[in-house]
Protein backbone atom coordinates (compact mmCIF):
# COMPACT_ATOMS: atom_id res chain seq x y z
CA UNK A 1 0.00 0.00 0.00
CA UNK A 2 1.10 3.60 -0.57
CA UNK A 3 2.16 6.17 1.47
CA UNK A 4 0.18 9.73 0.92
CA UNK A 5 -0.75 12.98 2.56
CA UNK A 6 -3.83 14.67 2.78
CA UNK A 7 -3.81 18.08 3.57
CA UNK A 8 -7.19 20.04 4.75
CA UNK A 9 -9.63 17.35 6.63
CA UNK A 10 -12.34 19.60 6.70
CA UNK A 11 -16.13 18.42 5.99
CA UNK A 12 -14.84 17.35 2.81
CA UNK A 13 -11.51 16.36 3.53
CA UNK A 14 -11.65 14.51 6.54
CA UNK A 15 -14.13 12.13 5.05
CA UNK A 16 -11.64 11.62 2.29
CA UNK A 17 -8.48 10.87 3.72
CA UNK A 18 -10.74 8.62 5.92
CA UNK A 19 -11.67 6.15 2.55
CA UNK A 20 -7.86 6.77 2.22
CA UNK A 21 -7.05 4.90 5.26
CA UNK A 22 -9.96 2.73 5.15
CA UNK A 23 -8.44 1.48 1.72
CA UNK A 24 -5.11 0.30 3.66
CA UNK A 25 -2.90 3.43 2.69
CA UNK A 26 -0.64 5.16 5.03
CA UNK A 27 -1.91 8.14 5.30
CA UNK A 28 -0.50 11.61 7.04
CA UNK A 29 -3.28 14.25 7.35
CA UNK A 30 -2.42 17.76 8.02
CA UNK A 31 -5.37 20.09 8.91
CA UNK A 32 -4.60 24.38 9.70
CA UNK A 33 -6.66 23.42 12.94
CA UNK A 34 -5.04 19.92 14.53
CA UNK A 35 -8.19 18.68 16.42
CA UNK A 36 -9.75 17.72 12.88
CA UNK A 37 -6.98 16.08 11.74
CA UNK A 38 -6.54 14.09 14.12
CA UNK A 39 -10.34 13.50 14.45
CA UNK A 40 -9.44 11.80 11.15
CA UNK A 41 -7.67 9.25 12.59
CA UNK A 42 -9.75 7.32 15.81
CA UNK A 43 -7.34 4.92 17.82
CA UNK A 44 -5.34 2.22 16.14
CA UNK A 45 -6.45 3.16 12.66
CA UNK A 46 -3.10 4.00 11.89
CA UNK A 47 -1.80 7.37 9.78
CA UNK A 48 -0.12 10.18 11.65
CA UNK A 49 -0.74 13.65 12.35
CA UNK A 50 1.44 15.86 10.41
CA UNK A 51 3.51 18.92 12.24
CA UNK A 52 2.96 20.89 8.68
CA UNK A 53 2.56 20.84 4.87
CA UNK A 54 6.29 19.99 4.55
CA UNK A 55 6.22 17.67 6.98
CA UNK A 56 3.26 15.96 5.39
CA UNK A 57 4.73 15.63 2.38
CA UNK A 58 7.95 14.00 3.23
CA UNK A 59 8.43 9.89 1.81
CA UNK A 60 4.56 10.44 0.48
CA UNK A 61 4.07 9.52 -3.28
CA UNK A 62 0.77 11.17 -3.47
CA UNK A 63 -0.35 14.42 -1.70
CA UNK A 64 -4.15 15.37 -1.57
CA UNK A 65 -5.45 18.66 -0.73
CA UNK A 66 -8.82 20.12 -0.32
CA UNK A 67 -8.26 23.82 1.60
CA UNK A 68 -10.75 26.89 1.02
CA UNK A 69 -9.97 29.68 -1.61
CA UNK A 70 -6.82 30.17 -4.15
CA UNK A 71 -4.46 31.86 -1.59
CA UNK A 72 -5.01 28.98 0.94
CA UNK A 73 -3.20 26.27 -1.74
CA UNK A 74 -1.01 28.50 -2.72
CA UNK A 75 0.21 28.76 1.10
CA UNK A 76 -0.10 25.04 1.75
CA UNK A 77 2.23 24.70 -1.32
CA UNK A 78 4.49 26.99 -1.46
CA UNK A 79 4.51 29.23 1.76
CA UNK A 80 6.58 28.68 4.72
CA UNK A 81 6.69 24.78 5.68
CA UNK A 82 5.23 24.35 2.60
CA UNK A 83 4.58 21.20 0.70
CA UNK A 84 7.28 22.13 -2.11
CA UNK A 85 9.70 22.31 1.29
CA UNK A 86 9.33 18.29 2.00
CA UNK A 87 8.29 17.24 -1.85
CA UNK A 88 9.70 14.11 -3.11
CA UNK A 89 11.26 13.46 -6.83
CA UNK A 90 8.23 12.56 -8.85
CA UNK A 91 5.63 12.72 -5.88
CA UNK A 92 2.22 13.65 -7.63
CA UNK A 93 0.27 16.57 -5.79
CA UNK A 94 -3.52 16.24 -6.46
CA UNK A 95 -5.23 19.54 -5.68
CA UNK A 96 -9.18 18.90 -4.66
CA UNK A 97 -10.09 22.57 -3.66
CA UNK A 98 -11.96 24.53 -6.14
CA UNK A 99 -10.14 27.68 -7.69
CA UNK A 100 -9.41 29.70 -10.35
CA UNK A 101 -7.98 27.55 -13.02
CA UNK A 102 -5.22 29.96 -14.05
CA UNK A 103 -3.77 29.27 -10.55
CA UNK A 104 -3.39 25.61 -10.98
CA UNK A 105 -1.71 26.55 -14.12
CA UNK A 106 1.07 28.77 -12.16
CA UNK A 107 0.80 25.91 -9.19
CA UNK A 108 1.57 22.77 -11.28
CA UNK A 109 4.78 24.99 -13.00
CA UNK A 110 6.14 25.99 -9.84
CA UNK A 111 5.99 21.81 -8.68
CA UNK A 112 7.15 20.38 -11.73
CA UNK A 113 9.83 22.68 -11.72
CA UNK A 114 10.37 21.34 -7.77
CA UNK A 115 10.55 17.94 -9.14
CA UNK A 116 6.78 17.04 -8.76
CA UNK A 117 3.71 16.24 -10.89
CA UNK A 118 0.57 18.02 -10.58
CA UNK A 119 -3.06 17.13 -11.39
CA UNK A 120 -6.20 19.71 -10.51
CA UNK A 121 -8.90 17.47 -9.16
CA UNK A 122 -12.30 19.46 -8.09
CA UNK A 123 -14.89 17.32 -6.56
CA UNK A 124 -18.97 17.41 -6.87
CA UNK A 125 -21.10 15.40 -4.94
CA UNK A 126 -21.29 17.68 -1.49
CA UNK A 127 -20.62 16.20 1.89
CA UNK A 128 -23.04 13.53 1.68
CA UNK A 129 -20.56 12.32 -1.94
CA UNK A 130 -17.53 12.83 0.31
CA UNK A 131 -19.12 10.32 3.39
CA UNK A 132 -20.02 7.87 1.17
CA UNK A 133 -17.07 8.04 -1.04
CA UNK A 134 -19.63 8.71 -4.28
CA UNK A 135 -18.16 12.02 -5.41
CA UNK A 136 -16.98 12.67 -8.98
CA UNK A 137 -13.56 14.01 -9.82
CA UNK A 138 -13.25 16.67 -12.14
CA UNK A 139 -9.27 15.97 -13.09
CA UNK A 140 -7.02 18.62 -15.36
CA UNK A 141 -3.39 17.27 -16.14
CA UNK A 142 -1.94 14.89 -17.74
CA UNK A 143 -3.67 10.61 -18.49
CA UNK A 144 -0.21 9.15 -16.57
CA UNK A 145 -0.38 11.63 -13.49
CA UNK A 146 -3.92 10.57 -13.78
CA UNK A 147 -3.40 6.73 -13.95
CA UNK A 148 -1.28 7.02 -10.71
CA UNK A 149 -3.70 9.09 -9.14
CA UNK A 150 -6.44 6.50 -10.26
CA UNK A 151 -6.52 4.21 -7.22
CA UNK A 152 -6.62 7.03 -4.54
CA UNK A 153 -9.56 8.43 -6.54
CA UNK A 154 -11.31 5.25 -6.75
CA UNK A 155 -11.45 4.46 -2.95
CA UNK A 156 -13.28 8.54 -2.09
CA UNK A 157 -15.37 8.31 -5.23
CA UNK A 158 -17.59 6.90 -7.96
CA UNK A 159 -16.72 9.23 -11.70
CA UNK A 160 -14.00 10.03 -12.47
CA UNK A 161 -13.92 12.88 -15.62
CA UNK A 162 -10.62 13.76 -17.72
CA UNK A 163 -11.28 17.26 -18.36
CA UNK A 164 -7.88 18.55 -20.06
CA UNK A 165 -4.77 19.65 -19.22
CA UNK A 166 -3.99 21.19 -15.88
CA UNK A 167 -6.38 23.74 -15.31
CA UNK A 168 -9.39 22.19 -17.45
CA UNK A 169 -10.85 20.64 -13.96
CA UNK A 170 -11.68 24.00 -12.31
CA UNK A 171 -12.99 25.12 -16.02
CA UNK A 172 -15.23 22.30 -15.96
CA UNK A 173 -16.12 22.83 -12.21
CA UNK A 174 -17.10 26.06 -12.89
CA UNK A 175 -19.94 24.90 -15.17
CA UNK A 176 -21.02 22.70 -12.62
CA UNK A 177 -21.18 25.59 -9.81
CA UNK A 178 -23.22 27.69 -12.21
CA UNK A 179 -25.70 24.96 -12.40
CA UNK A 180 -25.60 24.06 -8.35
CA UNK A 181 -25.73 28.06 -7.60
CA UNK A 182 -28.32 28.48 -9.82
CA UNK A 183 -30.66 25.03 -8.35
CA UNK A 184 -30.13 27.00 -5.00
CA UNK A 185 -31.80 30.21 -6.01
CA UNK A 186 -34.20 28.02 -7.09
CA UNK A 187 -35.12 26.20 -4.37
CA UNK A 188 -34.90 29.55 -2.49
CA UNK A 189 -37.10 31.11 -4.60
CA UNK A 190 -39.69 28.19 -4.70
CA UNK A 191 -39.91 28.34 -1.21
CA UNK A 192 -40.09 31.81 -0.70
CA UNK A 193 -43.44 32.18 -3.26
CA UNK A 194 -44.91 28.77 -1.45
CA UNK A 195 -44.48 30.41 1.85
CA UNK A 196 -46.33 33.68 0.23
CA UNK A 197 -49.37 32.07 -1.53
CA UNK A 198 -49.72 30.37 1.63
CA UNK A 199 -49.19 26.46 0.48
CA UNK A 200 -47.79 23.56 2.33
CA UNK A 201 -44.47 23.35 1.82
CA UNK A 202 -44.18 19.98 2.42
CA UNK A 203 -46.58 18.98 -0.48
CA UNK A 204 -44.55 21.53 -2.41
CA UNK A 205 -41.38 19.60 -1.62
CA UNK A 206 -42.98 16.09 -2.73
CA UNK A 207 -44.31 17.84 -5.69
CA UNK A 208 -41.19 19.75 -6.87
CA UNK A 209 -39.34 16.52 -6.62
CA UNK A 210 -41.81 14.27 -8.28
CA UNK A 211 -41.97 15.79 -11.83
CA UNK A 212 -40.05 18.03 -14.35
CA UNK A 213 -38.71 20.65 -11.45
CA UNK A 214 -36.47 17.53 -9.99
CA UNK A 215 -33.29 18.49 -8.98
CA UNK A 216 -30.43 17.21 -6.56
CA UNK A 217 -30.20 20.66 -4.97
CA UNK A 218 -34.25 20.71 -4.28
CA UNK A 219 -33.93 17.16 -2.93
CA UNK A 220 -31.22 17.25 -0.30
CA UNK A 221 -30.98 21.38 0.73
CA UNK A 222 -34.79 21.33 0.63
CA UNK A 223 -35.15 18.96 2.87
CA UNK A 224 -32.94 20.79 4.94
CA UNK A 225 -35.37 24.17 4.45
CA UNK A 226 -38.46 22.01 5.46
CA UNK A 227 -36.52 21.62 8.84
CA UNK A 228 -35.06 25.20 9.61
CA UNK A 229 -31.75 23.26 9.09
CA UNK A 230 -29.08 25.62 8.15
CA UNK A 231 -25.84 23.18 9.38
CA UNK A 232 -23.42 23.53 6.72
CA UNK A 233 -22.45 20.34 4.48
CA UNK A 234 -21.22 22.67 1.97
CA UNK A 235 -20.21 25.85 3.27
CA UNK A 236 -21.94 29.23 1.81
CA UNK A 237 -18.78 31.16 1.70
CA UNK A 238 -17.31 28.29 -0.88
CA UNK A 239 -20.18 28.41 -2.97
CA UNK A 240 -19.77 32.34 -3.32
CA UNK A 241 -16.02 31.96 -4.24
CA UNK A 242 -16.89 29.34 -6.59
CA UNK A 243 -18.86 31.66 -7.83
CA UNK A 244 -16.91 34.70 -7.93
CA UNK A 245 -13.87 32.66 -10.06
CA UNK A 246 -17.06 31.47 -12.25
CA UNK A 247 -18.00 35.11 -13.29
CA UNK A 248 -14.77 36.17 -13.31
CA UNK A 249 -13.53 34.03 -16.06
CA UNK A 250 -17.41 34.73 -18.02
CA UNK A 251 -16.49 38.20 -18.11
CA UNK A 252 -12.69 37.71 -18.77
CA UNK A 253 -13.96 35.80 -21.89
CA UNK A 254 -16.59 38.33 -22.91
CA UNK A 255 -19.57 35.88 -22.77
CA UNK A 256 -22.75 37.55 -20.90
CA UNK A 257 -24.46 34.82 -18.31
CA UNK A 258 -27.27 37.24 -16.48
CA UNK A 259 -27.91 34.02 -14.16
CA UNK A 260 -24.43 33.55 -13.53
CA UNK A 261 -24.37 37.39 -12.63
CA UNK A 262 -27.52 36.81 -10.27
CA UNK A 263 -25.89 33.60 -8.09
CA UNK A 264 -23.09 36.12 -7.95
CA UNK A 265 -24.85 38.77 -6.71
CA UNK A 266 -26.97 36.79 -4.40
CA UNK A 267 -24.34 34.93 -2.85
CA UNK A 268 -22.18 37.58 -2.17
CA UNK A 269 -25.07 39.59 -0.42
CA UNK A 270 -25.50 36.29 1.94
CA UNK A 271 -22.20 36.76 2.43
CA UNK A 272 -22.77 40.27 3.53
CA UNK A 273 -25.65 39.23 5.32
CA UNK A 274 -23.09 37.49 7.38
CA UNK A 275 -24.32 33.99 6.03
CA UNK A 276 -21.15 32.17 5.12
CA UNK A 277 -20.38 30.16 7.86
CA UNK A 278 -23.54 28.48 7.24
CA UNK A 279 -24.64 25.85 5.08
CA UNK A 280 -25.38 26.97 1.18
CA UNK A 281 -29.21 26.65 1.91
CA UNK A 282 -28.75 29.62 4.22
CA UNK A 283 -29.48 31.92 1.01
CA UNK A 284 -33.00 31.40 1.68
CA UNK A 285 -32.68 34.00 4.56
CA UNK A 286 -32.10 36.67 2.34
CA UNK A 287 -36.02 35.79 1.17
CA UNK A 288 -37.36 35.90 4.38
CA UNK B 1 -67.28 2.94 -18.28
CA UNK B 2 -67.86 6.66 -18.29
CA UNK B 3 -68.45 9.18 -20.70
CA UNK B 4 -65.73 11.80 -21.07
CA UNK B 5 -64.73 15.06 -23.20
CA UNK B 6 -61.22 15.73 -23.83
CA UNK B 7 -61.11 19.58 -25.59
CA UNK B 8 -57.68 20.48 -26.62
CA UNK B 9 -55.24 17.63 -28.03
CA UNK B 10 -52.21 19.34 -28.68
CA UNK B 11 -48.58 17.80 -27.29
CA UNK B 12 -50.20 17.05 -23.84
CA UNK B 13 -53.93 16.75 -24.51
CA UNK B 14 -53.41 14.04 -27.28
CA UNK B 15 -51.60 11.16 -25.36
CA UNK B 16 -53.54 12.35 -22.24
CA UNK B 17 -56.82 12.01 -24.12
CA UNK B 18 -55.61 8.55 -25.54
CA UNK B 19 -54.67 7.29 -22.13
CA UNK B 20 -58.61 7.88 -21.63
CA UNK B 21 -59.26 6.00 -24.25
CA UNK B 22 -57.13 3.17 -23.92
CA UNK B 23 -58.65 2.89 -20.42
CA UNK B 24 -61.73 1.94 -21.98
CA UNK B 25 -63.68 5.24 -21.42
CA UNK B 26 -66.46 6.59 -24.14
CA UNK B 27 -64.20 9.55 -25.30
CA UNK B 28 -65.47 12.90 -27.10
CA UNK B 29 -62.37 15.06 -28.61
CA UNK B 30 -62.39 18.28 -29.51
CA UNK B 31 -59.45 20.12 -31.20
CA UNK B 32 -59.16 23.98 -32.55
CA UNK B 33 -57.20 22.13 -35.41
CA UNK B 34 -60.24 19.38 -36.20
CA UNK B 35 -56.76 16.92 -37.73
CA UNK B 36 -55.14 16.76 -34.31
CA UNK B 37 -58.74 15.60 -32.61
CA UNK B 38 -58.70 12.57 -35.54
CA UNK B 39 -55.35 11.49 -34.47
CA UNK B 40 -55.74 10.84 -31.12
CA UNK B 41 -59.02 8.18 -32.79
CA UNK B 42 -57.16 5.47 -34.36
CA UNK B 43 -59.64 3.08 -36.82
CA UNK B 44 -61.54 1.32 -34.57
CA UNK B 45 -60.53 2.66 -31.36
CA UNK B 46 -63.91 3.99 -30.69
CA UNK B 47 -64.43 7.60 -29.55
CA UNK B 48 -65.82 10.71 -31.61
CA UNK B 49 -64.33 13.92 -32.77
CA UNK B 50 -67.04 16.39 -32.05
CA UNK B 51 -67.96 19.43 -33.60
CA UNK B 52 -67.65 21.84 -31.14
CA UNK B 53 -66.85 22.07 -27.44
CA UNK B 54 -70.50 22.56 -26.69
CA UNK B 55 -71.23 19.62 -28.75
CA UNK B 56 -68.37 17.15 -26.98
CA UNK B 57 -69.68 18.70 -23.31
CA UNK B 58 -73.22 17.25 -24.41
CA UNK B 59 -73.80 13.46 -22.50
CA UNK B 60 -70.50 14.10 -20.61
CA UNK B 61 -70.14 13.65 -17.15
CA UNK B 62 -66.49 14.82 -17.10
CA UNK B 63 -64.88 17.69 -19.39
CA UNK B 64 -61.42 17.74 -19.23
CA UNK B 65 -59.37 21.00 -20.88
CA UNK B 66 -55.96 20.96 -22.05
CA UNK B 67 -55.52 24.17 -24.22
CA UNK B 68 -53.00 27.15 -24.07
CA UNK B 69 -53.68 30.63 -22.02
CA UNK B 70 -56.59 32.02 -20.18
CA UNK B 71 -58.01 33.55 -22.52
CA UNK B 72 -58.40 30.01 -24.66
CA UNK B 73 -59.69 28.44 -21.72
CA UNK B 74 -62.23 31.36 -21.45
CA UNK B 75 -63.30 31.08 -24.90
CA UNK B 76 -63.76 26.90 -24.88
CA UNK B 77 -65.73 27.61 -21.70
CA UNK B 78 -67.78 30.42 -22.80
CA UNK B 79 -67.44 31.67 -26.18
CA UNK B 80 -69.66 30.95 -28.98
CA UNK B 81 -70.35 26.87 -29.12
CA UNK B 82 -68.59 26.79 -25.59
CA UNK B 83 -68.80 24.28 -23.03
CA UNK B 84 -71.44 26.28 -21.12
CA UNK B 85 -73.59 25.93 -24.03
CA UNK B 86 -73.67 21.68 -23.76
CA UNK B 87 -73.37 21.44 -20.61
CA UNK B 88 -74.80 18.44 -18.39
CA UNK B 89 -76.62 19.39 -14.84
CA UNK B 90 -73.77 18.19 -12.17
CA UNK B 91 -71.16 17.57 -15.05
CA UNK B 92 -67.34 18.28 -13.76
CA UNK B 93 -65.04 20.48 -16.00
CA UNK B 94 -61.42 19.66 -15.05
CA UNK B 95 -58.99 22.45 -16.01
CA UNK B 96 -55.86 21.01 -16.93
CA UNK B 97 -54.28 23.99 -18.98
CA UNK B 98 -51.77 26.16 -16.66
CA UNK B 99 -53.17 29.58 -16.08
CA UNK B 100 -53.82 32.40 -13.71
CA UNK B 101 -55.01 31.17 -10.21
CA UNK B 102 -57.46 34.40 -10.07
CA UNK B 103 -59.43 32.91 -13.65
CA UNK B 104 -59.95 29.78 -12.72
CA UNK B 105 -62.07 30.74 -9.62
CA UNK B 106 -64.10 33.43 -11.68
CA UNK B 107 -64.55 30.53 -14.11
CA UNK B 108 -65.13 27.60 -11.95
CA UNK B 109 -68.02 30.54 -10.03
CA UNK B 110 -69.36 30.88 -13.70
CA UNK B 111 -69.42 26.74 -14.39
CA UNK B 112 -71.19 26.28 -10.96
CA UNK B 113 -73.81 28.79 -11.97
CA UNK B 114 -74.33 27.33 -14.82
CA UNK B 115 -74.92 23.42 -12.63
CA UNK B 116 -71.43 22.34 -12.87
CA UNK B 117 -68.56 21.18 -10.83
CA UNK B 118 -65.11 22.67 -11.32
CA UNK B 119 -61.30 21.52 -10.98
CA UNK B 120 -57.80 23.24 -11.56
CA UNK B 121 -55.92 20.64 -12.59
CA UNK B 122 -52.62 21.82 -14.23
CA UNK B 123 -49.57 18.98 -15.33
CA UNK B 124 -46.23 18.42 -14.55
CA UNK B 125 -43.82 15.98 -16.43
CA UNK B 126 -43.81 16.91 -20.08
CA UNK B 127 -44.58 15.82 -23.12
CA UNK B 128 -42.36 12.74 -21.53
CA UNK B 129 -45.10 12.01 -18.57
CA UNK B 130 -48.02 12.74 -21.00
CA UNK B 131 -47.09 10.13 -23.39
CA UNK B 132 -45.70 7.25 -20.49
CA UNK B 133 -48.63 8.20 -17.99
CA UNK B 134 -46.54 9.76 -15.41
CA UNK B 135 -48.01 12.99 -15.38
CA UNK B 136 -48.28 14.71 -11.67
CA UNK B 137 -51.71 16.52 -11.20
CA UNK B 138 -51.71 19.61 -8.89
CA UNK B 139 -55.41 19.76 -8.04
CA UNK B 140 -57.42 23.24 -6.70
CA UNK B 141 -61.05 22.45 -5.33
CA UNK B 142 -63.18 20.23 -3.43
CA UNK B 143 -62.84 16.88 -2.17
CA UNK B 144 -65.54 15.42 -3.75
CA UNK B 145 -65.17 16.77 -7.01
CA UNK B 146 -61.27 15.12 -6.87
CA UNK B 147 -62.56 11.79 -5.93
CA UNK B 148 -65.16 11.97 -8.96
CA UNK B 149 -62.11 13.01 -11.20
CA UNK B 150 -59.08 10.49 -9.54
CA UNK B 151 -59.58 7.38 -11.83
CA UNK B 152 -59.79 9.64 -14.89
CA UNK B 153 -56.72 11.41 -13.44
CA UNK B 154 -54.84 7.83 -12.63
CA UNK B 155 -55.55 6.68 -16.13
CA UNK B 156 -52.94 9.37 -17.56
CA UNK B 157 -50.71 10.21 -13.87
CA UNK B 158 -48.75 8.64 -11.21
CA UNK B 159 -49.31 11.11 -8.49
CA UNK B 160 -51.85 13.84 -7.61
CA UNK B 161 -51.44 16.43 -5.25
CA UNK B 162 -54.92 18.29 -3.29
CA UNK B 163 -52.72 21.75 -2.91
CA UNK B 164 -56.43 23.63 -1.86
CA UNK B 165 -59.61 25.09 -2.98
CA UNK B 166 -60.33 26.17 -6.79
CA UNK B 167 -56.66 28.02 -8.09
CA UNK B 168 -54.66 26.68 -5.39
CA UNK B 169 -53.81 24.01 -8.30
CA UNK B 170 -52.48 26.72 -10.14
CA UNK B 171 -50.73 28.49 -7.61
CA UNK B 172 -49.04 25.51 -6.77
CA UNK B 173 -48.06 24.81 -10.14
CA UNK B 174 -46.47 28.63 -10.40
CA UNK B 175 -43.65 26.97 -7.84
CA UNK B 176 -43.33 24.37 -10.28
CA UNK B 177 -42.79 26.47 -12.97
CA UNK B 178 -40.24 29.02 -11.20
CA UNK B 179 -38.08 26.34 -10.52
CA UNK B 180 -38.76 24.41 -14.42
CA UNK B 181 -37.85 27.78 -15.37
CA UNK B 182 -34.46 28.38 -13.69
CA UNK B 183 -33.22 25.11 -14.51
CA UNK B 184 -33.74 25.61 -17.84
CA UNK B 185 -31.57 29.33 -17.57
CA UNK B 186 -28.62 27.25 -15.42
CA UNK B 187 -28.86 24.62 -18.58
CA UNK B 188 -28.31 26.90 -21.23
CA UNK B 189 -26.15 28.88 -18.95
CA UNK B 190 -24.06 26.04 -18.03
CA UNK B 191 -24.02 24.91 -21.91
CA UNK B 192 -22.53 28.49 -23.18
CA UNK B 193 -20.20 28.49 -20.52
CA UNK B 194 -18.67 24.82 -21.76
CA UNK B 195 -18.00 26.22 -25.00
CA UNK B 196 -16.52 29.05 -23.91
CA UNK B 197 -14.21 27.17 -22.69
CA UNK B 198 -13.65 24.71 -25.02
CA UNK B 199 -14.48 21.78 -23.27
CA UNK B 200 -16.12 18.76 -24.55
CA UNK B 201 -20.46 19.11 -24.15
CA UNK B 202 -20.40 15.24 -23.68
CA UNK B 203 -18.15 14.63 -21.31
CA UNK B 204 -20.19 17.95 -19.24
CA UNK B 205 -23.60 16.84 -19.45
CA UNK B 206 -21.76 13.57 -17.85
CA UNK B 207 -20.70 15.26 -15.23
CA UNK B 208 -23.43 17.40 -14.73
CA UNK B 209 -25.91 14.78 -14.58
CA UNK B 210 -23.80 13.22 -11.91
CA UNK B 211 -23.89 14.69 -9.16
CA UNK B 212 -25.13 17.68 -6.98
CA UNK B 213 -25.76 19.68 -10.58
CA UNK B 214 -28.21 16.97 -11.49
CA UNK B 215 -31.93 17.95 -12.78
CA UNK B 216 -34.29 16.74 -15.02
CA UNK B 217 -34.09 19.41 -16.77
CA UNK B 218 -30.50 19.00 -17.41
CA UNK B 219 -31.14 15.28 -18.13
CA UNK B 220 -34.11 15.53 -20.80
CA UNK B 221 -33.20 19.25 -22.30
CA UNK B 222 -29.46 18.59 -21.85
CA UNK B 223 -29.53 15.62 -24.05
CA UNK B 224 -31.74 17.35 -26.71
CA UNK B 225 -29.44 20.23 -26.91
CA UNK B 226 -26.11 17.87 -27.57
CA UNK B 227 -27.92 16.88 -30.50
CA UNK B 228 -29.36 20.57 -31.18
CA UNK B 229 -32.84 19.13 -31.33
CA UNK B 230 -34.62 21.98 -30.98
CA UNK B 231 -38.38 20.29 -31.44
CA UNK B 232 -41.02 21.24 -29.31
CA UNK B 233 -42.04 18.70 -26.34
CA UNK B 234 -43.05 21.87 -24.39
CA UNK B 235 -43.47 25.09 -26.29
CA UNK B 236 -41.00 27.71 -25.42
CA UNK B 237 -43.81 30.25 -25.67
CA UNK B 238 -46.10 28.25 -23.24
CA UNK B 239 -43.22 28.44 -20.61
CA UNK B 240 -42.84 32.13 -21.06
CA UNK B 241 -46.76 32.29 -19.99
CA UNK B 242 -46.34 30.26 -17.10
CA UNK B 243 -43.44 32.58 -15.72
CA UNK B 244 -45.59 35.55 -16.73
CA UNK B 245 -48.01 34.89 -14.83
CA UNK B 246 -45.90 33.96 -11.57
CA UNK B 247 -43.96 37.21 -12.45
CA UNK B 248 -47.18 38.97 -12.14
CA UNK B 249 -48.30 36.73 -8.85
CA UNK B 250 -45.10 37.86 -7.45
CA UNK B 251 -45.51 41.78 -7.97
CA UNK B 252 -48.97 41.61 -6.82
CA UNK B 253 -47.73 39.88 -3.35
CA UNK B 254 -45.29 42.50 -3.37
CA UNK B 255 -42.31 40.05 -2.86
CA UNK B 256 -39.01 40.20 -4.63
CA UNK B 257 -37.82 36.95 -6.25
CA UNK B 258 -34.70 38.09 -9.06
CA UNK B 259 -34.73 34.87 -10.54
CA UNK B 260 -37.78 34.51 -11.06
CA UNK B 261 -37.78 38.03 -12.95
CA UNK B 262 -34.58 37.23 -14.64
CA UNK B 263 -36.20 33.76 -15.98
CA UNK B 264 -38.96 36.21 -17.16
CA UNK B 265 -36.99 38.46 -19.03
CA UNK B 266 -34.78 35.52 -20.66
CA UNK B 267 -38.33 33.93 -21.57
CA UNK B 268 -39.64 37.18 -23.22
CA UNK B 269 -36.47 37.84 -25.02
CA UNK B 270 -37.05 34.45 -26.72
CA UNK B 271 -39.94 34.92 -27.64
CA UNK B 272 -39.18 38.19 -29.12
CA UNK B 273 -36.41 36.44 -31.19
CA UNK B 274 -39.13 34.22 -32.68
CA UNK B 275 -38.32 30.87 -30.83
CA UNK B 276 -42.18 30.69 -29.03
CA UNK B 277 -42.90 27.98 -31.29
CA UNK B 278 -39.88 25.70 -30.69
CA UNK B 279 -39.29 23.91 -27.80
CA UNK B 280 -38.37 25.46 -23.95
CA UNK B 281 -34.39 24.40 -24.84
CA UNK B 282 -34.33 26.54 -27.74
CA UNK B 283 -33.41 29.14 -25.00
CA UNK B 284 -30.41 28.25 -25.36
CA UNK B 285 -30.23 30.25 -28.90
CA UNK B 286 -30.34 33.36 -27.01
CA UNK B 287 -26.88 32.42 -25.73
CA UNK B 288 -25.19 31.43 -28.82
Amino acid sequence: MAHVAFLGTGVMGGPMAAHLLAAGHAVTVWNRTRAKAEAVLPAGAGGRVAASPADAARGAECIFLCVGDTPDVTAVLFGPDGVAGGLERNALVVDCTTIAPAAEVEHAAQITAAGGRYLDAPVTGGQKGAVEATLSFIIGGEGADLERARPFLQAMGKRIFHAGPVGSGQKLKMVNQLVCALHLVALCEALALTKALDLDTTQAHALLTSGAARSWALEIYGEKLLHDDFAPGFFLKWQAKDIRIATEAAHEMGIVLPGLDLTHERLQAAVRAGLGDEGVQALFKLYR
